[in-house]
Formats: structure tokens, C-alpha cells, sequence
């Protein structure tokens, strides 16, 4: 029990919670999503979520990877929703915990709705969205009042063969938030650049945001192809391309260390 | 002291942190917001951080007010600016606590550039965004697999007289999520539809989403205007337009009750 743990409702045997883990550091962690940890009995979880916020789970849960990662078999998004299903239907407290924001190209809509459908009981917490996050503690905001009032979050995941009008964004003039994009880069600064947006557009790169494993490269919307290619952007960053993504130079000499490890930090 | 309090980096005195309180439940801060709720010496406060929120601060923590309030005056934001600005320089540990995210329409990107050209140490401190989390916490997902890859996030804030070209962005197809746009409707609403928006694309609008005093509306998007002229739509409120938001009906029978009040529910 924690000081906060009142401000959460009970976790109910048989439900499960679909909770954003946030980007990385567990102090980005909500109340909810903290005193969820502290009482599920099983923890499916994203391999998105960092190993600093899972060892806030309680002692003696049951921990179930069921994350994707790149280039290795993962599990179907059919086969999670049936394992949170099943789990439910035992009477356990089960904490879906995903990356960053379920709601968020975190396909949180999916496990919904087979939960729905299977008559389960759910609630859904939000987390502080990874590729915003991951850009505002480098100060790079997602909108500044001297450019527009529009943001646009576009997830590069499966894109070239995307029904989506990389142009059509380009041709708002909003800055663009591009979440697991990493291996898409060349095709889609090519679409934005038919769009209208100069190669020379600011553009800014961050991987794993707030943990120990975090960097950031500062480029133009031209030059992004080549250095993922060299490998000098790696998945999963969160890349930031408009005006927003120069915004951070003309505070970054101010700005208190972001990570990593703030825990670490705290103790020294 | 919580169980949490070693996760956040030490609040140094002489220091701002611009920290986003997230949508009004408590627990839905962040623990650093929590944590520095509990540390800082002086608290400067927006008008759309809820109360129960505020409850949270350091017994003998000032808590100064430098909110808007519709149609009240309220303290300009150089004024702000130059208050925590005076505040750090006094010595004191300054939370500068902001609703929703600090750098999503919050105008943090300007205190932060005031802090910086005054060479004040800041800490940014990212927080749940008040309209993806508005929606997502009644079944509103951001980005669907169905739909499209990415999710539009616009203001309607100074709309009118915005540069924003609001046909443009109905143009990409992508849902748009508006946050501050009640009295703006009309306008916006005319500009998606000569974009191509359907009069009949689906709508919802959420006000003081996870307060007690909570609504929501389920709409088309030509029906948004005269919904908002009859008072049915109160400002502030969040308003999706898009697929998005028909997308809840599928799901909201299992969705555990969000709101009001998860503290006062889980007491009972």
C-alpha cells in the first residue's frame, strides 16, 4: 500500500485493466498504473515496457511476456486477447500493460474489443503517450504558438503498403510526430517531400526515450534516410519533423537532465 | 515520503519544473507530478488543474493561482513567466503545474523559453494528454487499425483568426481530436466539411472528462454546432471527429466506469 494507492478504484478479480506504461521511466508511471502494478495477480506485458517499470509489480504476480520485437516471432494479437480472456475467466486481476498509451497505434482498441466481446470487464488507463513524451523532457513541444495549432501523430508500422496520404499531412504544414518509423523513413520523407515539406525541414530523432539505452540526433527531414541507414537512427525512435523539432535549441542549455535513470540519479 | 518518492530526480531549489497534472483525476499524475507535488515550496496553478489534484500539494506549499477562466480576466502570460522566473530566483522550488500536457496547446513551450533566456534550471515533466485521455477512458481510441495510421490533434483556440487551414487537415482523412473548440465550432466544422468530412461522420464530445463533473455527448459532426448553441456542449470540452468516435459503441457494455471519482468509488 501506497501513499497514493486510495486514489485508485479496487482492481476487481475477473477484469482486466488495459494500462499505459508510459515511455520508459517508471517515474512517468500514472498513480493508476503504479497501484495496478502493486496489485495484479498476472502482468501481460509489452516488450515496450522497461524493466524499471516492472519491478514495480507486486511480489509473487505472474509476469507474461507477450510483447513484438523486431525480426523475432511474437505472439498474434489474436492469441493475447484470447490469453487475457482466459485469465480473466480464472478470477485473476489482470494488467494489460502496454508501451506508452494503449490508445495510441498501441492496437489497445483490438484487446477491447475482444474483451467486450467475451463479456469481460474492463477499464482502460491512459499513459503519458511515448513519442510525445519522448520529445517534450528534450524540449521539442508537440505545438509552439508561433507555428500551427495542429499536431499529427502517423505511425510509419507497415507503411509503404499503408492506405495513408503521407502527402495530405505534409500539405496541413502541421509538424509531424512519427512513431515506429524507423524503417519506413525512406519512402515516407519521400511522400512528404512530394507533400511540399523542403529537405530541409527540421527534423529530430529520439530512441528509447527516458531510459539508460536513450539518444537523440538532431537532422533536416532530408537527411533522416541516410543516417537510419547508417544505423545512427535506431527502432524504435520517435522522430519529430517541423519547426518544433528547432524549438529545443533555444532552451536545451537550461533544460535539467531528462535521464537516464532518474531513480539513479535520485539515489547518488 | 511514498513508496514512490525515490523514482523522481530531487527537486533542487532555485529550479522550475513544468509538470502537465493530466486530465483532473488524481490518479491519473504521473508519479514525478505526484512527487513533486510533494516537494515543491510554491505551486503555480492553472485554472484547468482540478482541485482534487491540488489536494495532493505539500502541507505549507503556497499555491498560487495564474489560470484563465473563460470570460474572467486572467494573469497575462509574460506575467506568469516572470513570476516563476522571480520565484526561482528567491530560491524556492517552483512546480509550475499545468492541466493535461505541458507542451500540447499548454503554452509551455513559451515559459519554457522564458525560463531559459533567464537562466533558470527547468525540468520538464510530461503529463497525460487531457484529450486523448478524455477519450480514451470512455472507449475512444486515438488511432484504430481499421482506420487510418495516424490521429490529427487541433485547436480551436484563436479560431477564427488562426492561419490554420482546417479543410487541409479534413483532407488527410485522419480523425482529428479538438481541444479547446466549443466556441470555435461553427467555423471549424464548416471548413472539415468543405474539406470533404461528411455532415454525417461521427462525433463525440467529452467535458471535464475523470471529474465529478463529467459528460459526454455522442454526435455527427454537423450536429456539433447547434449542439454547442443549445449548451449541450459546454466548454471545455474534448471533440472527436472521425471513425474513432463511433468506435465506442462496440465496447463501452464492459468498459468499468471511468469517472467521476475513482477515489471516492474505491472508499466506498
Amino acid at each position: 500500500m501506497s501513499a497514493f494507492s486510495h486514489l485508485s478504484p479496487g482492481f476487481a478479480p475477473g477484469s482486466v485493466w488495459l494500462v499505459g506504461a508510459g515511455p520508459g521511466d517508471p517515474g512517468l508511471l500514472t498513480l493508476h498504473a503504479a497501484n495496478a502494478l502493486a496489485s495484479a495477480d498476472v502482468v501481460v506485458y509489452d516488450a515496450l515496457v522497461d524493466p524499471d517499470v516492472m519491478a514495480l509489480a507486486r511480489e509473487g504476480a505472474v509476469l507474461e511476456f507477450a510483447g513484438k520485437r523486431g525480426g523475432k516471432p511474437s505472439a498474434a494479437q489474436r492469441d493475447i486477447s484470447e490469453r487475457l480472456i482466459a485469465l480473466a475467466r480464472e478470477g485473476r486481476r489482470v494488467l494489460r500493460l502496454k508501451g506508452g498509451d494503449p490508445f495510441i497505434f498501441g492496437r489497445g482498441g483490438e484487446e477491447a474489443l475482444a474483451l467486450a466481446e467475451a463479456g469481460i470487464p474492463f477499464r482502460i488507463v491512459p499513459g503519458v503517450s511515448s513519442g510525445l513524451a519522448s520529445l517534450a523532457i528534450h524540449g521539442v513541444p508537440a505545438t509552439t504558438r508561433a507555428t500551427n495549432h495542429a499536431v499529427i501523430l502517423a505511425t510509419g508500422h507497415c507503411a509503404p503498403d499503408t492506405s495513408m496520404d503521407w502527402a495530405a499531412l505534409a500539405r496541413t504544414g502541421a509538424p509531424i510526430v512519427l512513431y515506429m518509423a524507423v524503417s519506413s523513413l525512406p519512402g515516407i520523407v519521400d511522400a512528404l517531400q512530394q507533400g511540399g515539406l523542403p529537405a530541409s525541414t527540421p527534423a529530430l530523432a529520439v530512441h528509447a526515450a527516458t531510459t539508460r539505452r536513450e539518444s537523440l540526433i538532431e537532422a533536416t527531414l532530408g537527411a533522416l534516410p541516410a543516417l537510419a541507414a547508417q544505423g545512427l537512427i535506431q527502432s524504435p525512435s520517435i522522430v519529430a519533423v517541423g519547426a518544433i523539432a528547432a524549438f529545443r535549441q533555444s532552451i536545451a542549455a537550461h533544460l535539467l537532465d531528462a535521464s537516464p535513470g532518474y531513480g539513479a540519479e535520485a539515489a547518488e
